[in-house]
């Protein structure tokens, strides 16, 4: 069978670009054709990364956006925040796909000046781009020629919180409490996420202001017309991959187990990779998968709940989110070589 | 120098025994006379144990209270709920002092009744145990004659969350966000426990109706005078020794740091193992210690805070905590073995 | 595309088994149709292990080889030694196909008798077996109605000896260290698998005396016309998966790096599941892959070599290589479902 | 009680440092007067290590040894190798005691130069330092003004080895496969250092060469006529702390169990921190102490055995066992501060 699309990765050595050079190297339907990092000269990927000897023998190369514009016919941008609104414009000038996988393209102009200290330099792009959260904006991002990959934490956040926000049933104080693997924070070498710092360790780091809360508060809001009070506290735990989110809501009136589960399904029904699960989920259960899995408790009263979500971070929270919406922008079934 | 006391251990195959052991051997005031479990014949403990060879020649027994009596001027029993109360009049008619680590004197009868499912035994000394929480009832156990150990996730949420109730500043919905090790669980050959769960695993469970609810609450509850609104999710994870609560308040008024930091330290300025750590604390900081490390952070409106507590869930968690009651039980130095 | 093969898994719900759902699942050339346990009624697999929800509907019935017979063309027992070979004669007589991954087929009846305690019960068939190790018996496998497929500590240390024993370079002496993740055990509620005995640890256990040293033994000395003395410990180590086997040998007249290079790429280069790697290998470069990475070194004097060898103990040591025995059987290509 | 003795720490940040830090700060007889690091201003110690907070208000400070000197009774250098030996000189010098825990003063001055690429500097010094094991060198170790601490890897082989070949014993080919924590590489912030680079992974490393050899060569050596013939390869597992040395060695002749036994009894009868365990030893017995434990199996001809040692690499191998010396060399008991 003929490959049906050409793909390149810019930034394909971090946690994030190393999952995508997994997931795409088994997707049945594209070819990988380049690979860049920080490298100085053209590098077997195998060499760098010996898991994948006799798997590709493709070369990490210096980055030349120029080059991967004239190979690919899509693009992954896994590069750092700031960076990747360098090289869209051009991208999308010479007609090629772009997933970014950087923060660069998840918040309007002033949230991104805010939270990350730079103005933005493409805000043309930065209004047309997608959200790729295919499970809320499938439509947006199958036509969208620059999807903006969610961050983790907000993937598991918003997937458990929107059905019950656009159906019109929570009160506005909502706490969230994640924990994620260090992976999370990329592949640095920082004594802070030594072996011995991180195995049998939790910390919080980060409260009420980190850089993914305006992103999921951004989203959800289109969902509510509550003002939302969402609480978000991050936790590092020693876990080599995943996100558990522990969410806290309360019901504007009474609602049975049963309710709450009908919005979820009315909202997943035709979404292969959230999972309503009949309890509480097991972070384990998701991890190398793309599934999202919610569960969730209501107390006595019927008024409060806690929501657990888990997802594979480097998965359905980076790459593979990213081919689930490269397959929608390119026409392929959505779980193409993601199940 | 001659040890001043006789104590046995009532359960010392547990992890919680186990750990009772560990701290009491090298406890410089104090001689181990009788360990007891669940076997058939006396054992020498570091047979069962091998880490304790060359540390005691004690045998391990199968479980004589009038033996134990006969020895001991303190009993710390380390038995399964409900077991406990079998023995505690016995003990206490003879003249010899208990450390009871179940949960059989933590809770009024009737809350004892709905949370573990029987009627209560021993209702009279129930009424006279103290609550064994040093930074909180000093005074009472220096002067009992049975002290009830705390649970472990109580003690983490307590010692974080007394202070700001007995000040009168928060408002009345808490939520409390507990991760522990599954040490918590006692040693128990269960496959939910078996490596390959709780490696790289975390998950909730019991939400809104564990049994350590109402033990934080009746104990909270006597702080305040708001109806409190307590919402507990436990949560396993791969750690091996450890408990990191993670606490949701609001201030009924807007609240400084300063005045934060202040009441903690009012309450806690005479209690050595209560750290008030200038951030969020890590677990790490106190596995292996009978510390408790509370940090917070207020958000910009000063109205929210997280307020995060750690714990070795065996230690300051169980163990370590019984010994400190000892220690104020038998007059010795609240230190005394523990730092 | 039609499905060509259709197979049944009769132990589906211990470590191995579990692995070859999901191996089995992916593999486009197969359908799973029977799924049984020790279940004492039909219940759906993915309730046994919530991760497959949305996998499969499959249920997990009571074991019923008439059953399995009736609807597969090939059934893989992962079932307990001494069980798999009263249904074997059954399933062969029906005109079935078998990959057998207990320990039945893999001794000739004299040392099944020594190691495994118990008369061999089905001797005819024992003698037609292939041993499934398709780097060295891929022609008789290919034919075989009846493959004992390895055990995983033979399998990382036949593929890392084999070659240099039968180009009779090393002297008789061989020493074999190897670690492995517990799972290797079985999915077992004992306390000694229990999370806090594993984690952080590591011990030696059956010295000189595990029954997979005739294993290796028998296998390895049709290679060699010297009486080999093999000494093999094996050892628990807290990894979730894998075996890490560092093997010491010494040769007959000096050789260099090259030589041995040469060796291993000549009875290894049509296969696509060995890897050479040009330094010692790392544990982790395998994990969740069919791959076994050997790696070698070679002393100043030029006589000794250590040389390590890494497979993932449940996908190669186990259902991996059975997935690949069945390739080889039913004349799929023999990657199919495995890379 | 007075302290009798002040001590000094230079180079207090490490692993080995933060744990001498540690044990001196409970240690009866001793009190820290001095700490040092690479700080560039004096900073509280508790500062830089949280879990300090209330156990000591001693400050780190930038390194000065006159300081140093001018203000403690024994200095411990916890300082990379080849800087150890500028400063020792001064020390001894002035009449101070020095522990030495880097390679400085390990070996003869030409192994020194073969194996870390540098001129000694203070030959006159190596020639009287004694070599830091004390279970096999007390006495001298007692009149010692320098002590040279023995490397992690040998301490765990040394002691396993010496009483068999000081006792004839053993053939000379002897293989050694060492396991250890990645704490032993010291703290530093490199990526193979990263969690997910140690968590359930397992590499060989340095095969024949690593710079342990010759130390472990040189100590054996003296017990022996024999010309060994040893091999040594370590290995980084995933655990917090530790060492495992699974050793290989074959009997001249035939020998029994309680043979061996009695030959350990004979050595280490009066020394309180190796223990002979009656089987292989787990590591997790021996992690957070100062113990060696050796166990050993005989093969049923009785001509080969393999033994295991265990560790805890930071205490046994490296700050425990510098504290042990001191003992020494100040006249404490042995066990003072350990036990």
């Amino acid at each position: 069978m003929t490959k049906q699309a050409k793909v390149a990765i810019l930034g394909a050595t971090g946690f994030t670009g190393e999952k995508l050079v997994e997931i795409l190297l088994s997707h049945p339907n594209v070819e990988i054709v380049y690979l860049s990092s920080r490298t100085e000269a053209p590098i077997p990927y195998s060499k760098l990364f010996p898991r994948f000897k006799g798997k590709t023998t493709l070369n990490c190369e210096p980055l030349d956006v120029k080059k991967a514009i004239g190979l690919a016919d899509i693009l992954f941008l896994s590069l750092p925040h700031t960076v990747s609104m360098d090289f869209v414009p051009g991208v999308l000038k010479a007609g090629k796909r772009v997933v970014d996988l950087s923060a660069d393209y998840r918040l309007n102009a002033s949230l991104y000046e805010k939270y990350y200290k730079m103005t933005h330099k493409d805000v043309d792009n930065l209004k047309k781009a997608a959200y790729g959260s295919p499970e809320l904006f499938k439509t947006k991002i199958e036509k969208a020629l620059l999807v903006a990959n969610p961050g983790c934490y907000p993937t598991s956040v918003i997937l458990a919180l929107y059905p019950l926000l656009k159906e019109g049933i929570l009160e506005n104080k909502i706490i969230v409490d994640s924990k994620s693997a260090i992976t999370g924070a990329g592949r640095k070498a920082v004594i802070d996420y030594h072996y011995s710092n991180i195995s049998n360790n939790i910390w919080a780091y980060k409260p009420f202001v980190h850089q993914h809360v305006p992103e999921m508060v951004e989203i959800l809001k289109a969902a509510t017309t509550v003002a939302m009070d969402l609480i978000f506290t991050p936790q590092v735990i020693g876990v080599e991959a995943g996100i558990y989110s522990t969410i806290y809501v309360s019901f504007k009136k009474a609602v049975s187990e049963e309710t709450v589960s009908a919005v979820y399904k009315k909202y997943y029904k035709n979404c292969p990779f959230v999972r309503l699960m009949p309890a509480l989920p097991k972070l384990k259960d998701v991890v190398g998968t793309n599934f999202c899995d919610i569960g969730f408790a209501i107390d006595e009263k019927k008024k409060n709940a806690v929501i657990a979500s888990a997802i594979d971070n480097l998965i359905k929270g980076a790459a593979g989110q990213a081919v689930q919406n490269m397959n929608l922008m390119l026409g392929f079934s959505e779980t193409t070589g993601l199940l």
